[in-house]
């Protein structure tokens, strides 16, 4: 990363600080689109509406690129890989996508998230999307029905449990995302055999 | 069920079937509440509100109902329960809601929901509140994490893969909702086994 990317992060992702910030401050119901884009350095409304549709989808604008990573990653995992081999070369992929030092971010995220209703139902559809993804992954691997959908949600369940476990952790604490969530998908796994 | 039940179903079920029968005419977005009320027999938008809070609730009013028939359910299993047994008793209570002569209904609202992208959000999050709900119901009953949410997702799994199968069977199949859900889910238990 090369100084300017450092110190000047790019359009998309001072909106998505600014609107966090602001949703954190005044509140998500409060906040509007022209606030964001004057908060993340001045921008116009238009400069916000290229990059999202609008105020909610500052927050969710990853599921897209998470979906397709997770696809990609699950069809890229060997031949010989089992369902639950495939989901972690999946949940590997996405756990790359966040680095410690987002840790304190996420934990804002979240707080934001679960104080309005609306964030979280597109939170749940969000979860269900990622699933789904997984799940067509599988099915294109020759994983027949219900085991496909079945690791596909026992995957995202353990992503999920991984990334508040890691979001939870104090700061400094070395563990990466991608260790959590590899562990959350051991347990699940071992869980499996104390349901009936 | 006595004959005035049974020929004039009450207005809240009225209005859910108006609701309906627009949202299939005409589309979700150009339907206003007016006519649904209109619609459901020249009721009042008052009327309308005294039931549902918009006109999105009106295909989702179930939620809590199904939410804690299916946690006291969980609850009033037998002890000796194992957590698979446990959610197999709440998604006993939640099949014996639909009767076979509500299949073509449940035919109806799927698509009605799959056609718009703010129901599909909302349906996301109606199955994250039923597992969370049945989640709570397996914690207070012993079982400890990540078994519970583990089990409660494979449950709700077998819900809605069973609902889909029985909603998609011929209107003359006798098999009952409470059938292919207990199925669903002894398939969702034999397929964990194929997964690692």
């Amino acid at each position: 990363m090369d100084g300017v990317a450092r110190w000047e992060p790019n359009t998309r992702r001072r909106l998505v600080v600014a609107a966090l910030d602001l949703f954190a401050e005044q509140g998500y119901d409060a906040t509007t689109v022209s606030e964001i884009a004057e908060r993340a350095g001045g921008l116009s409304k238009m400069t916000f509406f290229r990059h999202f549709r609008d105020k909610r989808e500052v927050l969710f604008a990853g599921q897209e690129v998470m979906g397709q990573l997770l696809a990609d990653a699950i069809a890229a995992a060997p031949e010989t890989a089992t369902p639950l081999q495939a989901v972690a070369a999946g949940l590997a992929a996405l756990a790359a996508l966040h680095g410690n030092e987002q840790r304190a971010f996420a934990v804002r995220l979240r707080a934001v998230i679960v104080g309005n209703a609306e964030l979280l139902e597109r939170a749940a559809f969000k979860r269900y999307a990622l699933t789904e993804a997984a799940t067509a992954a599988l099915a294109k691997r020759g994983v027949p029905e219900p085991a496909a959908g079945l690791a596909a949600e026992l995957g995202i369940r353990a992503y999920y449990r991984g990334y508040e476990q890691w979001a939870d952790e104090p700061a400094d604490a070395t563990e990466t995302l991608a260790d959590v969530t590899r562990r959350s998908l051991d347990e699940l796994q071992a869980a499996t055999a104390t349901l009936s």
